[in-house]
């Protein structure tokens, strides 16, 4: 892990970029002496770390003093894309302004973005826990489809804050079940790109005993700014 | 209002028992010398204000701040009830053991305790503003059919806390777009007195701009004492 750049913040987080291997990540740490617990930040289907939804939410979260991680794992981000994911972006775009069913184009996307990402948070994972400035345990925040394989796979992942989950693909709908770690399912009622049906049986399919739904009024981007608040108290809950 | 008995809790908190008229009351309120924003409490479908969960609600709310006040409306509580409303009672619960339909037998024990309770919560609401302790704005915490005519009516609501909202008389279910304060609707997913989609439903159909719903596993008392301070922390937002 090679850090590549540092950023003092003001409100006393410290923002840095890093390398591991082929894979680019960001770092938010609080600058207080003692370990932190880490949080894994994923943006929905593969956009970039760097988008600034993200950023914004990290570097909260970072000074309510969690250590926040996220990267950009295979063909998310800026990362290489191959032609097929190539073509099912372009394919997606255009159904879903067509307004025409979009499952199978998604499917092909996400599903492969899953595959592949996965090792890479894992990778990430045992590179941070390295660090003498993060201390377990570890929580997970965003990405509903990663989120799902991740904790499914991953024991060191001890609560799950997801986002959205309209459209998951079948492999993670199906591995719902599997995830057990207290949850908090936070979506927009009227997002436009997530059916809310399918949004509300994947809260039910969770396997976990503690399980949290948060909905509120509104589209894909308007959740309201005391759902990070929130999400922090849940994480507080599960990872002091 | 008439104050028969009162108590000093160790949270700080001065509980206080009262009559208006034939109304019963309780009024929860911090130690504190500054006018506290008031939370009307009721408990679902004339349940007393004695009832050990509600007091316990109502002692942590006002522990952190507010005025709390819950009174045992006509036909509620201990109040005296009527020969059809004890019919209705007797009729609700064999048809529940029974697993039988019970929309009728509530719709008939419910809707009138709504129309009569709603009436005596705002000359409750007009007592309780008139004390020098008490301050708007008021809001409303619990029984859903109740709180959804008050608010409907009475625009000193000003944010409103449900919970559960599976059965709701048809004149509420009718209602609930005339509310559009603020309002947060929290219930148990497998709450087995409350069926899920109507709940669902019921959060859909209230007219406000700023709604959020907040799920839990588990059935009707199983609701997480979490919930208890995030909804302390909605009033907070709307009441401060």
């Amino acid at each position: 892990m090679h850090f590549t750049s540092e950023q003092h913040l003001d409100d006393g987080v410290r923002e840095r970029e890093f390398t591991l291997g082929e894979i680019p990540g960001t770092l938010w740490t609080p600058e207080s002496a003692a370990p932190a617990p880490l949080i894994l930040m994923a943006h929905n289907n593969g956009l970039p770390k760097s988008e600034p939804r993200l950023v914004a939410r990290a570097r909260r979260t970072a000074a309510y003093g969690y250590a926040v991680a996220s990267i950009d794992a295979a063909g998310c981000g800026d990362r290489p894309r191959s032609a097929t994911a190539e073509q099912a972006r372009a394919d997606l775009r255009r159904a879903m302004q067509a307004g025409e069913p979009a499952d199978e184009i998604f499917e092909s996307l996400v599903g492969p973005l899953v595959e592949g990402a996965v090792p890479e948070w894992r990778t990430a994972l045992d590179a941070l826990l390295a660090l003498p400035e993060i201390a377990g345990p570890v929580g997970y925040s965003g990405w509903t489809a990663v989120g799902i394989r991740l904790a499914a796979v991953e024991p060191r992942i001890a609560a799950a804050g997801f986002f959205a989950g309209g459209y998951v693909p079948r492999a993670q709908r199906a591995e719902a079940r599997e995830v057990t770690v207290p949850l908090l399912l936070l979506l927009q009622w009227d997002d436009e790109g997530n059916p809310r049906q399918r949004a509300l049986d994947l809260f039910d399919a969770f396997g976990s005993k503690e399980k949290t739904l948060h909905a509120n009024l509104g589209g894909h981007t308007g959740t309201p700014w005391f759902e990070l608040d929130d999400g922090n108290r849940f994480f507080a809950r599960h990872l002091r």
